[in-house]
């Protein structure tokens, strides 16, 4: 299903078929956490940014609406109105990041809801459940995501649990795909490489979850404290590990130049919600740096948000009317700044395609790294 | 400028030219604060649920960015990106309802900044130099506009004082237009009839102000208390007193049947903020009645807001998803609900306009005020 079209060093442009259609990687994936893209945009303006895969939270749609109000409104793509891919992370990072009072055991998590602290469990089993209820494109394995740095014993022993819970998703999902009224039989499961920040470890999970029957591999628990360069690290010693026919998503990742160092070092997707967060405070990308929109420099600059995008925000309003829009506090300054944001992302992945094409990936990275420098 | 184009008893079918294209009536303009309408919606969503007018509000403009901000980023148009007619406000409104600390005297009112409390002072001369600044296509005199039901005396004396400041701003209007930097020197001015309740204040007022020179006649003062019957009494009364030649303009209302009442009444201009707050409150118009999109019934519910509507969000978007965006806080939510209402109105104010072409208006409006009841 990963076709690999040209490589430059282990920069990789693929294709990858999905029953949803093809994605074109490297490719940058948009969090809609709650099936919602945070600040008011809407599918309709995702197609019109060129988003290619929509991300959808489990964690978050299991506890409202519920995943089976969801399935009987006929799964995630018609309830959102996009047809397009969605990729369902697998509850696990949230579960560990945003719940509370858990308790994690060989069977799976019992924890209790942030919403409104009623207790829940879900292993392996129930995740896969979940998102087969969601029928989303790609599901993700149920993992732990563990903090770096964590202790080497209590990362061996995660990561061992890890692989179990691995084995016992694979097989859930393959009997949910055989299901009558399951809704996407073609469901995908990427599998999580874990091991925190030990070489050892990742390297031995990777070789593990390499030979499982999964349709992906993700490379999960970085960008969750350490330094870029460890992260980087980490990369370089699984990747000759990680299938070549498989696609490679780099979890929760990132800035675009962390996303510029990844793809060099042969990853192939990316999500993350600094694109988002970043535009609802007003810190907007360009090919400058950060722009921080709340300035009182901006009141009276009739320039687009950045002077070479073409986004919608772009061709249409200025840096002075949207910094108005902040101070009076209308909804539209989020809304214009989120489009703003994930079309420079969705744009730079573009690029990025294009250059591996022409095997110009190389430079046009470090020429990128130097113009960005420590500004985005 | 204004062309009857078709009358049915008093309702009037007609087309106002403006120096930013031409207004067909009767009309419901769209209301946009600060610039914006509520919800994140943008110009761009005006455009396609066909709003022909934008009203902005003079007040909020001039405290925030300021009105000189806007004149030099060339004016309102530009500022929202929005080239079909505007109007604006005179302020007037805004300073008696928000703005505290008010002392009137007869060279216009002293009062504070809601937003940070510094003194201002704003007269006749002032609102037109404001809105000029602005350069929307049509400006509001300066008016006072007093609570229903006060005493006769107050009322008689607030009038006089209203049609002072009125020959004020006709001729601080003109000075303005003829400036060499005024953006729009085709501003148009349309005078406010006030008067209370009191039907003799009223007629007399109507009858004074309709020998001056205005592009309009709006009534002012009403929807501020009062019962709708007291209203369209009131409009029955001046109506006969109003030029034939010229747009009529009932302030700030209203309900879709206080709006079919108007139009049946000579009524050719409409303004409200209900149809935006009511849909940032989830409470949706539809041909049923207004839908209470919070109610669990429409968990499940996978119609769209209204069956019989073409707007946006009924094309893509079911009640579920849009009581789910509600319920988990996403702003997603209101804008589809604003669009959806605005496009309710804009819709109606088509219907009206072809009935009254057909000569089928009264019995259209009769069906609509048996179906609506009391529901709308």
């Amino acid at each position: 299903m990963f076709k690999l079209i040209k490589t430059e060093g282990e920069a990789r442009r693929g294709e990858f078929k999905t029953v949803h259609g093809t994605i074109q990687t490297p490719v940058f994936m948009n969090v809609g956490t709650a099936a919602a893209i945070k600040g008011g945009v809407s599918t309709l303006d995702l197609e019109e940014i060129r988003t290619q895969v929509e991300l959808s939270n489990t964690y978050h749609l299991h506890l409202r609406p519920g995943d089976k109000v969801i399935k009987q409104l006929g799964g995630l793509h018609k309830f959102m109105n996009w047809d397009k891919p969605i990729l369902t992370d697998s509850g696990g990072f949230q579960v560990f990041s945003l719940a509370s009072l858990r308790k994690i055991k060989e069977e799976g998590v019992y924890f209790s809801s942030h919403i409104d602290g009623h207790k829940i469990f879900m292993g392996p089993e129930e995740s896969m459940q979940i998102q087969s209820n969601l029928a989303s494109t790609i599901a993700m394995a149920f993992d732990e995501c563990v903090e770096n740095p964590s202790p080497y014993d209590y990362v061996q022993k995660s990561c061992e649990r890890t692989t179990r819970w691995l084995e016992r998703c694979i097989k859930e999902m393959k009997r949910l795909n055989c299901l009558e009224d399951t809704i996407n039989k073609d469901q995908m499961l990427f599998g999580i490489n874990q091991g925190g920040t030990y070489d050892d470890l990742r390297i031995a999970h990777m070789k593990t979850i390499s030979q499982m029957d999964l349709d992906g591999i993700a490379i999960g628990g970085l960008a969750v404290g350490e330094p870029a360069e460890v992260m980087y690290h980490i990369i370089e010693q699984v990747i000759p590990f990680t299938p070549k026919d498989k696609p490679r998503y780099l979890m929760g990742v990132g800035t675009p130049i962390n996303i510029l160092e990844a793809v060099e070092r042969g990853i192939d997707f990316f999500d993350c919600v600094i694109a988002s967060r970043n535009a609802r405070h007003a810190h907007i990308y360009t090919e400058d740096g950060i722009r921080h929109l709340m300035n009182a420099k901006y009141k009276l600059d009739d320039k687009p948000l950045d002077e070479k995008c073409d986004c919608p925000a772009c061709r249409n309003f200025s840096r002075a009317y949207i910094h108005h829009l902040f101070k009076a506090k209308e909804m539209l300054a989020m809304r214009l700044c989120v489009i703003h944001n994930l079309y420079f992302y969705n744009h730079l992945m573009e690029q990025i395609r294009e250059h591996i094409e022409n095997g110009t990936f190389k430079q046009f990275k470090d020429e990128k790294v130097e113009l960005y420098g420590q500004k985005i």
